[in-house]
């Protein structure tokens, strides 16, 4: 059983299984990237170059992209190597005066994005937005048991935990007329982020089995959504304005490896699938990671990620199936996760059945959609060895009111 | 009125009033910017060194993103430096030495794209697309004469003239089945791409009037698209595979003062569009450029671009009007270019009615969509000073057959 000489808080979502990576700088140095362990970030730049470390640049850098680059040998050497610094006492003298408090650290966006796709694999997210929003057409869209529905989002506004939410403003349908301003129906939605680290060559699809060659980690995403201007909007053409003006990510980048443990066979698909979609037999990308939704610190939502329909290795066989190559830094996201039960849903949108059943908070006050100053944090964890949990961190906003003028 | 010292090819698309910016490289070089005048390029840096300009080594990079970056200040100092030193024969021992043969150079992606918008603002391409896929629907979707519908392509894939294009695979549908396998309707997209220099504030949103202090020059640009596999994937979230393949783009950056004698007022609009989306009087930004679809070297069509309904000003309104930000390097596209006229449709879908009405090129050979070894060339122009035309020079690309396997 690992345990590691670094004094851990209790409940520390960051243990010595968990290891995830940001990046983050301290008030006289520039931006770099760390390791964070308990309550503290691991500074590997230093110690990679005194250890004389292969490609000990990349830890010097503002961004994981180098470090993602690499490829996985790289990813899983390194990853060895950490667990052996802060395992092994002998090593204490060397590593532990480049463990900094993460309380005097600020921490930065972890990595560069390139492209960024939102997928729509929850089943029950799927239909509970369909009975809500077109309830004349069938729960699920044609294609949706057929292939991983997603698309396009703005990569230039994917912002770190903590950045504040300006409520957006859109045209929104009144009547036969359109009228502009803030939005009123503004939303979350609750979902797991994978990174891409190694590319792939344009003509060239990636097969499933290939996902953990290209897939370096995974983040807590909350795709902030205005559900008045996406109603108006997304004829033919999909969401633009009711999500491009955020989506957050949480700032710890936990590596796929460490989520072995969370594997699980995903939900039984019928039809089956095309062959490009089919699932490596006893090589299974379901991933049984539980999230936490709270609104003004009360916890609303528990979705179960294991319950998604496609896995985020058949979505990344999907967005590469038609040639699309990936980059360094694309980031995709699972879709909006919703089990089956009501305290199981990742948005407002399905919690409050599009406002008709509000919710109280623990405050006593009564929400639909979002109000400003509100605050929403999601926080995930996974099973992990021993019997322990590996904490996936927190994506936190608050809403601020909408700019004047 | 302007001339050259430079000599210059009859009916070359750049001449003295052109002048745009591309990135190239020599076999012993590293690949930097140039200007295209004839059939010449000039070669910036070495110049720009030499005279010890202001910001001269962005002209030694490997992308026009750093000097877009400078803002429209520089853009018009630099500029008229060129024309200066092009047109006066004092120069020309300087500069001389600095044209290198276009024949002698490899050509780049001119810059990196940050995130990629099309969107969908021609009514003539709205009103056809919607008779021939949604023929039981309004012909114009509920907000389109309300806001210009766009949407989020993929920046990972936006290639630079001459790349092939491999024939995408995908899923379609087949009865109530789905079947994979290569697109058997592949088409085109003939679209004007506007390129973002000087980057927003998140939050901010940029005003119609603001358009020439972001908007660095355009690009023709060709947006693939699998029709069948865009048929089937796109309800509710929008084309995604169908399109993320390839979107190629002319490799010279005309740059937007060039274009100056080309604005025109854009159509009437009705309704009255909301405030923020309002055209500034007296500074219109719709622009008469001559788009022409060369199919196998047989012209087909030729795409108005004046005729469009919503401006390149106020799709850069609408892309921030929700607060998203801006990143130099930023790409929208105008949507396909159709005119009234059958032989004015920039897409194979409209001009051949979904194949109902076949073409017949000049070989001989009839076409409904794209077969393997097609190759398809748009170019463009616009009107100039002194009644020249400016060339905004060529995109194209060959079909080359599925990957196998």
């Amino acid at each position: 059983m690992l345990t590691t000489w670094v004094p851990l808080p209790e409940d520390t979502p960051f243990g010595i299984h968990a290891l995830p990576y940001g990046v983050f700088s301290t008030a006289d140095e520039e931006p770099r990237v760390g390791v964070a362990i308990g309550d503290h970030v691991l500074d590997l730049a230093p110690i990679a170059a005194v250890e004389n470390l292969d490609g000990a640049h990349v830890f010097s850098q503002p961004s994981l992209n180098p470090f993602m680059a690499l490829g996985p040998r790289a990813w899983r050497a390194v990853r060895g190597w950490i667990r052996e610094l802060l395992a092994e006492e002998p090593h204490r003298d060397l590593v532990e005066p480049h463990l900094v408090p993460l309380a005097d650290v600020t921490v930065h966006m972890p990595f560069t994005v390139a492209d960024y796709v939102d997928f729509y694999a929850s089943e029950h997210h799927a239909r509970n937005v369909g009975a809500i929003l077109r309830p004349d057409s069938p729960s699920l869209p044609d294609a949706w048991r057929h292939l991983p529905i997603g698309y396009h989002g703005r990569a230039g506004t994917v912002v770190p935990s903590g950045t504040d939410i300006v409520r957006p403003s859109g045209l929104r349908r009144d009547g036969d007329a359109a009228t502009y301003g803030p939005s009123a129906r503004l939303d979350i939605e609750a979902e797991v982020g994978f990174v891409v680290g190694v590319p792939s060559i344009l003509g060239r699809p990636v097969t499933v089995t290939a996902f953990a060659d290209h897939v370096f980690g995974v983040v807590l995403l909350n795709d902030w959504s205005a559900r008045d201007i996406q109603a108006f909007e997304y004829v033919p053409l999909g969401p633009f304005l009711g999500k491009s003006f955020a989506t957050s990510i949480s700032p710890w980048v936990v590596p796929l490896e460490a989520l072995e443990h969370a594997r699980v066979a995903p939900p039984r698909r019928d039809p089956e699938p095309a062959g490009y979609l089919h699932d490596a037999d006893g090589d299974p990308w379901g991933l049984d990671l539980s999230l936490e939704v709270s609104w003004n610190g009360t916890l609303v939502s528990r979705p179960p990620v294991a319950t998604m329909y496609w896995t985020a290795a058949q979505q990344l066989a999907h967005l590469t199936a038609n040639g699309a190559s990936l980059r360094t830094g694309d980031l995709y996201a699972s879709g909006t996760v919703s089990g089956p039960s009501r305290d199981e849903r990742g948005s407002f949108l399905e919690l409050t059945w599009n406002g008709a059943e509000p919710l109280t908070l623990a405050d006593g006050s009564v929400r639909t959609f979002l109000e400003d100053g509100d605050v929403v944090t999601i926080t995930g964890s996974a099973p992990g060895p021993d019997a322990s949990r590996i904490g996936l961190g927190e994506v936190t906003g608050t809403i601020r009111p909408a700019a004047t003028g």
